[in-house]
């Protein structure tokens, strides 16, 4: 069930045919997974939207893909995504996670959550010695 | 501000001081940060908490200690808790994260934020093919 | 699946009964939407939960329909609440939401996400000028 | 810093002068917290957040008042609502919370926390027998 | 969907089957609900998180069974976990939770929600008559 | 206190120096929030969220500038970033959103938030009517 209708032909419209084929030639696949197919519904916000991941997700950077993945993982749980949580685990598998990292990840998630909450609560003072504000 | 006092000479308990020296020695250094002084107002809850953290965090594991590190800080943006922000930021920092991953770990960070909200927008059904289920 | 049961004939409680006739006649319509009937399992929680959304979402105010569906829209979104998601989107959309406002509105609430994420990571401190305390 | 100013005489208002004098004769104390002084800014918000807070926290219940407040301070810390984490906190304590239940309560709320994005991730199926939607 | 595989027959692995036995002898009941049989992907963590949920939840503390499983509800709502609500509700009910106890702590929890909101967007300072760092 | 140091003399540099140049023609003022300031320790994240921030809320769009402002406030008290609300708060009121309709908007957000835990604790299926799948 989707706020949107899932668009019938949408590369008929030739601003989504290009992301598209910028999409399929990235990753080197056919697939086009759901989101893309459902942001068709606004062509210029599923060009946006396609572009920033890119950039950030697929162009080199300090950090390799696999960490990358991992990263947008926690983020995407940490945010409650059920979609992203997917997508995302599946990338991470897909760019190298294999089994004993994927628990570990999940270890790192729920260890920091619950220190989230415990500081949350306690309100302490930042130690002055974390400050970066003048160094 | 906080909502447990400041301990005044903590190690004065023999279970705090236990945790403490353990602190000190596991991470070879003897800067005790403030979690863990306002923590000893209820020693046992110190010690679960240093102990997991320490398993998780401080033991060899599948992921490298930086990239937990990361994923720590990745969790603790998107639970908006302050001082694991920086306590976490300083730990990446500390076991080797310079400028350049941070900036990039800010990017995939932001990048999944936006995302999330987007598919938590759209509500569209997820892939089968992310489906481990009957794998 | 539901925490709650669905009640098989809520309106042979009075009090129920006074609530959904108050939807009924307030909304101009027969359409009682499940939230309701779910609810109807403690009826003064009904009650006092449709009083407060009617005084807020159905009574005149500064902000016109429209506009304060589309905020609602927003915080469910970054609550992560699939029904509110649903219901406030399709009452956006009956307040005269069309399609080019809906994808703005996604655009708005994705881009803060990803602001919201970067500020809570950098933890800068708010601009004096952005002080209101003693205008 | 508050996005409102300090109102400098609010019970100069006689809307504002009713609530407080209610909430001085609900609490049988003198001290008014700053969140009704600000909230002052509209008497009508006020108003109305006052006698929803007091309805659900100072009227006889089925839980007592003590649970409620550690309730409160259980979703004030999940949501990151620093004002709310201490007035709740102190209110808990005010009604009884002594340091051994309030290190009880914490980690309760951690340990949910941590359970809470492990199963986020995991994203599996809720077990039918948690079904009431038929009972 | 998951993102782990249901395993075929986890107690084929002694960790597993040691968990799982103490579930059942923990409970007094032969039910094992799914989250402990996917983890079962990982017995290392399905081991720990037990353990970590079975001292805090099931052993004797200053907060009594059924007042923790409306707390673990709580933070369980607000961080949007859908199985944990349904998992814990059920846990709550098991343990005495009658249904007018059940829409109060859904009226303290939105409440609280309620409030919550307010004070992050005023922003305002916290009473300096809350502080208990220099107790 | 912020994870990064507050730049010297940012404008040193000519990403930098070009990106606050277009701050000031955009805005029609010559005041940088420290937003940016801090953000230039990494100049393209500096570029790339300017340009973000920028497309969306400074150009023409379906939505106008003070109720897209508004959303970001919401967004941004959902998320608990104290920056983004003292930021945004303030454009909006530079954009002409008065105190009533400030009011208001802290109105619609706290009862949305209501809704959300009450919807979330709940967990009732969506109303089939709300469906925009297939349309």
């Amino acid at each position: 069930m989707s706020t949107v209708p899932l668009q019938e032909n949408p590369e008929s419209d030739p601003l989504v045919r290009q992301v598209f084929d910028d999409i399929r030639a990235t990753r080197g696949s056919d697939f086009i997974n759901l989101l893309w197919k459902y942001l068709a519904f606004d062509p210029p916000l599923l060009k946006q939207t396609w572009e920033d991941v890119k950039s950030v997700m697929a162009e080199p950077s300090a950090l390799d893909p696999k960490t990358k993945e991992m990263i947008y993982v926690a983020v995407s749980i940490a945010n409650s995504c059920r979609y992203c949580v997917h997508s995302h685990t599946a990338a991470a598998r897909a760019k190298g996670m294999d089994d004993e990292e994927y628990a570990d990840l999940l270890r790192v998630i729920s260890t920091a959550s619950r220190t989230n909450a415990l500081l949350n609560g306690l309100q302490i003072p930042v130690d002055p010695e974390f400050n970066r504000e003048n160094d």
